[in-house]
């Protein structure tokens, strides 16, 4: 078995949670909305990511596996040499892609009237 | 100043990332979910909170205050005796609980797909 028992258990008593932690992890949103687009190998997906923010190799290593062991990315390994791994959205991750990024772009677009309700409440309390 | 230099600095750096994060954090989402219906008082949230999942009183104080000051959650405290303090949405705040509504249904529909994704990826490499 690949995941530890804690993790299991918090699987087993609040499942759709770990999901939703998943998809709006922050590598997750970023992989999602760029596999939205199209199919990339890991090299390509990690220069691709980097452009918004620094990711290490292992953040994305486990951000793929996590999301392809939820059935949102398929991840192909083609038989050559050198080895090349394709990483495309399966049907259920292109569902997830679409809305984490409907929320993201509200977030961002949102953003302005944030700050000022920061800067408010800030000012209020100093 | 109520906030810390580090989450300041966070802030600065990725703004919108954080927005995300409190929206579809554990307590985040549920509280959403829950102002979306109607108004409530700090222990009648507790309570219909507590319908889901088990929440303490500093957690459900700390989410307030970070919707609060993201400008999502609107605090009315009533000068009466004994004190009354009423929470509801902001405009803003009802356009976030109805897309992490939305996402958090989703989740929990196609939960069924994600664990048979796991059980599948799990036996895989066990």
């Amino acid at each position: 078995m690949a995941v530890s028992t804690h993790r299991t258990r918090v699987e087993a008593l609040c499942p759709y949670r770990l999901v939703l932690e998943h998809v709006t992890s922050r590598w997750g949103v970023l992989v999602l909305i760029a596999l939205e687009q199209r199919s990339y190998r890991f090299s390509e997906l990690r220069r691709a990511i980097d452009e918004t923010s620094r990711v290490s190799e292992k953040s994305l290593t486990q951000t793929l596996q996590t999301l392809e062991r939820d059935g949102l990315v398929h991840r192909d390994a083609k038989p050559v040499i050198p080895p090349r791994v394709d990483y495309s959205l399966t049907e259920l991750g292109r569902e997830a892609a679409e809305q984490v990024r409907t929320l993201a772009t509200w977030t961002e677009r949102r953003m302005a009237d944030v700050e000022q309700a920061r800067t408010a409440y800030d000012e209020a309390r100093s």
